[in-house]
C-alpha cells in the first residue's frame, strides 16, 4: 500500500537483485525506516525481535531467509542450519513452519548450485501468493462494505471498527481485515475507520493507525473501552478483524478484546465480519473455547508501555504499583454465534461448519 | 482505608485543627505524598488539578476549603468569594456544587465569628456522611461476596472484576464498588479482585490496584481487553462498578468499557453490580442512552500516556502516529437489563424503577 506517494510492500528484493529489504516495525509509528537483510542471521534476528510481525509477513521472511542461506551455503548441511535458525525463532508460528517447509521442498531435490535461484524464486512466489489472497479477501469485503454505503443511501461514511492490526504491515500487502478497507477507499467509497489502540502491545494505535494515515485512508484511535459505546449510538457500520485461527465451526481466535466487540455488535445489531486466508482455518478443531489454548504473556506488557517523549526519544514507562501482579492474555475466541459472516479469498460465508465446507469443500471432508 | 499499618481517609483535618491534608493522588500509584492545604486557594488547586478526585472526596474538599476561606475572610464577600473560586474548579461536578450550596446554607445565617467554626463543623459532618453511606453499601454488598464464596463450596477465591476506580480513593473512605470487596476481606473471605487498568486514564492500574495493595487485598492488574476471556472460562463470579450517574429506571453511566464488560457478564452468566449512594440517582430521567449526554475529553489522553521511567521521572510520552486524530468518550451507559442488581446504601434491590423505588419511596414519588 501507499507510504506517502510511493507504494511498499512490507518485504521486498533490493534492488541488488539479492537482499532482502523490509520496514522496521518496532521503529513504528514514530519513524520510518526501512533496513536491508544480507544474511540468515540478520533475517531471523528481525523476525525474533519482530522487526516483522503477522503470521504472512513472518512466513515470507522466513522463506527470504532461507534464500540468503542458500546463497551463502548451498550444502544439505546449509539446509539443516536454515531450518533450525528460522524455526527457533518463533516457535509457535504455524505459517513459518510452513514458509520453511516449502522452500525445503523445493531445494532438496535440487544440486547445490541451483538451490539459491530455486529459494529466491519459491520465496517471491509466497509473498506473490499472500498478495493474491489478501486482495481476493479484499474484493469479496470491499463489497460488504459497498453494500452498507448503499443502504446508508450513498450518504456521508462507512463506519468500520477494527481491532489489532489485520492490515497490510501484517501480511506481504493489503492485508486480511484492512484490505477491503483498502479496497473501498481506492474505489472511492468514503470510508472512515474506528481503531482500537488494542492493548497491551497497542498494535491499533501504532500500526494500524500509521498504515491507514499512509494511505490516506481517514480514521480515528480510540481505547478499546470505546466500542461499545460507539456501536450503541449507531457510530459503527460495520465491525472487520482478523483472526489467528479459525475452527471448522467457525469459532475465531483472535487478539484480546475481539470477543468484547462481537458481543457489542450483537447487542447492537452491527454486522461483525471477520476476514481470513483460507490457510489459517484449523480443520481439526470445533469448539474454540474448549479447545484453543490461550497463550499468557509476560506481566510487563501489561505493567509497561513504550513511547515517545518530548526529546523524541522512545521511552519505556511502568503505569503500575511495583507490588501489583498483572495478567496478560493474547488472545480471546469469538464463537461463531456472534460472528456475522466470514470474509475468504474464495468468499464470504457463514460463520459455520456448512458455511466453511461449501467454500473448501476438499479441506473440510479431508480430515 | 489501610495504607501499610496507618488507617488513612482521603482528607481529615490536620493535628493543628484548622489545616485540612489530602493524598495527592497525582502522584499515584509512583508515590505516595500527602499535602498540606491552608487556604481556599490551595483547597481550589487541588481540586482543579485532580490532586483530588472522584464525586464524594471532591464534596469533601470544597467543603473543607469553604471553611479555610470562612477562616480567613468571614465576611459576605468571603462567602461569595469562596462559592465562586470552588464551584469554577470542576463545573460539571454536582457533588461539589452540593456541598458548596450546604455549608453555604449553614453559615449564611450566623454571624461573621461564627462562620468559620460552623463551616469546619458541616465539612467534618459531609466527610462523615460519605463515610457512613459507604460503610453500608459495603455492608450490603458484602453479603453478595458472602453469598457467591458459600456458592463455591467456601472453596478456593471469589473473584471480583472492577472496572475504574470506584475504591476509597474516590471518597472520604471504603468506596462505593470497592466498599464490599473490602468488607469481605475483613471479614476473612478471601476476595482477589481483577482490576482493569481502565484506558484512557489507567484509574484502575494506578488507583485501584494501589489501594487494594495497600489495604492488603489479593488482586491483578489486567487491560480493559482481558476481562470478557476470564468471564467466558469461568475466572470470574462476579463484577463490581461504581456509576457516576443513574437513572430512575436503573440505567448506569460509568466510565466508557462499563457496557462491555456488562455484556461479557451476561453473555457467561457472571452478575453485574452496580453500588451506588442515593444521592446520585437521577429521577428526573429514565432513559439513560437516550437522555444522558457523554462527556468528549481531550485526545491527548488517548495519543499520550504517563509512566515511570528507569530513573524514576514521571515521563509523558505519545502512542500514536502524530497525524492520526483520537477521540475520546468518557463514560458509557449500561442499560438496566444488563445490571443484575443495584447496591445502595440502604440494601440491594432490581436495577428497576420499581427496584429503586421501593429502597428510596420519597425521591420517587417526589418528583
Amino acid at each position: 500500500m501507499r507510504v506517502g506517494e510511493r507504494r511498499y510492500r512490507t518485504i521486498w528484493l533490493a534492488d541488488d537483485g539479492w537482499s532482502v529489504e523490509i520496514i522496521d516495525q518496532r521503529r513504528l509509528p514514530h519513524t520510518f525506516v526501512t533496513e536491508r537483510l544480507v544474511s540468515l542471521a540478520e533475517a531471523a534476528e528481525a523476525i525474533r525481535t519482530m522487526a516483522v510481525r503477522g503470521a504472512p509477513l513472518i512466513g515470507a521472511a522466513a522463506a527470504y531467509g532461507f534464500a540468503l542461506a542458500m546463497r551463502a551455503d548451498p550444502s544439505d548441511d546449509g539446509i539443516a542450519a536454515a531450518r533450525t535458525t528460522l524455526i527457533a525463532t518463533r516457535p509457535t508460528a504455524v505459517n513459518l513452519r510452513w514458509a520453511v517447509d516449502e522452500v525445503t521442498t523445493v531445494v532438496r531435490q535440487l544440486p547445490a548450485e541451483r538451490r539459491a535461484g530455486a529459494a529466491y524464486r519459491r520465496a517471491g512466489e509466497i509473498c506473490d501468493e499472500d498478495v493474491a489472497i489478501n486482495a481476493a479477501i479484499g474484493d469479496h469485503g470491499c463489497a460488504l462494505i459497498e453494500a452498507a454505503w448503499v443502504e446508508k443511501g450513498r450518504a456521508g461514511r462507512v463506519n468500520v471498527l477494527t481491532h489489532c492490526n489485520a492490515g497490510w504491515l501484517a501480511t506481504v500487502d493489503w492485508g486480511t481485515a484492512l484490505a477491503p478497507v483498502y479496497r473501498a477507499h481506492d474505489a472511492g467509497i468514503p470510508v472512515h475507520v474506528w481503531a482500537d489502540e488494542t492493548r497491551p502491545r497497542n498494535q491499533g494505535a501504532a500500526l494500524t493507525a500509521w498504515e491507514l494515515g499512509r494511505h490516506g485512508v481517514p480514521h480515528t484511535v480510540i481505547v478499546d473501552n470505546a466500542g461499545g459505546h460507539l456501536m450503541q449510538r449507531g457510530l459503527v457500520d460495520l465491525c472487520l478483524v482478523g483472526t489467528d485461527r479459525t475452527t471448522r465451526a467457525g469459532d475465531v481466535c483472535n487478539k484480546i478484546g475481539t470477543y468484547l466487540k462481537a458481543l457489542a455488535a450483537g447487542d447492537a445489531g452491527v454486522p461483525f465480519y471477520v476476514a481470513l486466508p483460507g490457510p489459517t482455518i484449523d480443520w481439526t478443531i470445533r469448539d474454540g473455547l474448549r479447545e484453543i489454548p490461550i497463550e499468557e504473556r509476560a506481566a510487563d506488557e501489561v505493567t509497561t508501555i513504550s513511547g515517545r517523549d518530548a526529546q523524541g526519544r522512545i521511552v519505556n514507562v511502568g503505569l503500575t504499583p511495583e507490588a501489583s501482579p498483572a495478567a496478560n492474555y493474547a488472545f480471546d475466541v469469538t464463537p461463531a454465534r456472534l460472528v456475522s459472516a466470514l470474509i475468504t479469498e474464495r468468499g464470504v460465508c457463514a460463520a459455520s461448519e456448512e458455511g466453511l465446507a461449501g467454500l473448501y469443500p476438499e479441506r473440510a471432508t479431508a480430515v
